[in-house]
């Protein structure tokens, strides 16, 4: 008896054009078919939640940008000003913008678009200790959670991530190193434009972090050890995502980190993610790489927000488009050609 | 005194974003706002025009698939069943489908979509003598630019070109190898399908007919001796489309060739290409070197009819949609970052 994958592939195999022929758009139809379990697969009601928060270790110069930019470009966002908002209204996105551990208290009179869900003003420095607490990292992974369970009665199947938070680099590389065991210089990169001088400075702390985790701290989790508010409520909301059979869209480097942190909770997420952007932050192709993953786009884009995986929501549109449009050689009367 | 493109790319560095952090999107704003000499360009009407017509060297069994497959997938675009119909569904791209030299008739009445333009039933095999004559060519070049005045007439600021003819690729490796002076091994790949023993065998007959060409007709231009009427069709629609400083969207492997041939009659054609896609093509990507192009896209697009440049055009969308929505520093009043 032929599985649903055989039936699936023969679809696209007999649309009128050369096996292959399409060829990203055709194993990304096919991965979407099988999430949907669908030869007639669907995108409906994209949506994109950007998580915001600050974090410890920025107070140790590892960011060339200071922390305050956290908190004004979530604001920027809530007034719709921001990059991501353009490419959201571009491809008929909903976004929510969410609070998470912002250091700085945002009105709601003032922001009302700013959902505020604050688990703290930033996380500890992971330099000298945990960023979270257990609780801390509870409660995040639970807000990822209630947001996609939103955006799934809404009726979204294809959602997206973004994040905002000055320092975030430094615990997505720390994370790279640990939990995909890649050298920490191959991990470390410009972040929003370190020098390299700077560069190497973010490389001793982050090098000091590491060694002092593993001497002290081993037998607590790295995600919460060192990981943002903001990276561990994509990663809650990834979580649910697959649990809710969602199309996961990734974005660059920060996202790759949490999609890499959520499939070492759960290997069975990771045939849900489309990883959109290949960025230019040092090590984000090593870490694709860890994890089989084929980007879509590699536009040189490193402003975060989702901002690479919404640029490719268009590609995805292709593939269904496909799936469900082109003629097959049966009906088009042509001869099956190669 | 400043310049223009000065003026431009400081627009693009105020944005609200750190300096470059778009990437690619910056660089192709800044095309795109040279182009059309303007700070706030616009994308308006965009336009495909497919050109179909069959190969004389067809003949002696340089591609997998048969001759009357031009015909059916001609007939089968008119219809809207094609890959390419799909995509400019999804864009919003107005396609014309036109017979510059199809094997076959074509009755109004059963295909009202298809434009007749037809110069012959195919070129001559160039393996024993040139293409086509010199009224051909210079038709050709009509037929492209007529075109592309319609087009214009309409309001068209944004053109791309696609291609249906079976054996097409021999002709283009042939024109990468003379005009590029990149070696014919280098130059030769599978077409849509071939294996390496076709291979070998499509290069030998190219070979031949080079080493013809060189000995006995090197007075004729080489885009004569061995194009297709729907590649000088093309070329010459280029070439008219830079006159009307419109952008040109250049898709694969013939499309990018044909790009290569308008350089060479007329350089200044290049600031106006904005390269789509880098095919699986063998030898794609040493053309596109040889023009600096950097594609947009690299999916394993191999289908033709212009398909992978259609698919490029949301990025062309965001680029223009950045410099004409996002906020810059000064309004946002964000603390200017890296």
């Amino acid at each position: 008896m032929k599985d649903f994958t055989d039936i699936l592939q023969e679809k696209i195999d007999n649309l009128n054009k050369p096996k292959g022929s399409l060829g990203r758009l055709e194993s990304l139809a096919l991965q979407i078919g099988l999430i949907q379990q669908s030869l007639t697969p669907q995108l409906n009601h994209p949506c994109h939640i950007l998580f915001g928060a600050d974090h410890g270790i920025e107070r140790e110069g590892v960011s060339v940008s200071p922390r305050e930019v956290t908190w004004q470009q979530m604001a920027n966002f809530g007034r719709g000003g921001g990059g991501v908002n353009m490419f959201c209204r571009q491809h008929g996105f909903k976004l929510r913008v969410v609070d998470v551990g912002v250091d700085h208290d945002f009105t709601p009179a003032d922001h009302p678009n700013i959902i505020n869900r604050k688990i703290a003003y930033g996380t500890q420095n992971f330099l000298h200790s945990p960023a979270m607490s257990e609780e801390e990292y509870e409660r995040a992974m639970e807000i990822g959670a209630e947001m996609v369970d939103e955006c799934h009665k809404e009726g979204c199947n294809v959602i997206c991530f973004g994040e905002m938070g000055i320092g975030n680099t430094s615990p997505s590389s720390i994370w790279m190193h640990l939990l995909a065991d890649i050298p920490l210089d191959l991990c470390v990169g410009a972040g929003s434009g370190l020098n390299s001088a700077g560069q190497n400075r973010k490389l001793d702390i982050l090098t000091q972090a590491v060694n002092n985790y593993l001497s002290k701290h081993s037998d607590i989790s790295p995600l919460r050890y060192f990981g943002g508010f903001e990276m561990i409520a994509a990663m809650g909301g990834m979580l649910r995502a697959a649990e809710h059979r969602m199309i996961i869209l990734v974005d660059g480097f920060i996202m790759t980190a949490c999609m890499l942190g959520a499939s070492k909770l759960k290997s069975e997420i990771l045939p849900y993610a489309v990883f959109g952007h290949c960025g230019d932050e040092s090590g984000h192709r090593l870490m694709l790489n860890a994890m089989n993953a084929q980007p879509l786009l590699s536009l040189g884009l490193r402003l975060g927000e989702g901002t690479g995986a919404i640029c490719a929501y268009p590609i995805l549109q292709s593939a269904v488009n496909m799936i469900n449009e082109m003629d097959n050689f049966d009906h088009a009367q042509i001869t099956k050609y190669f």
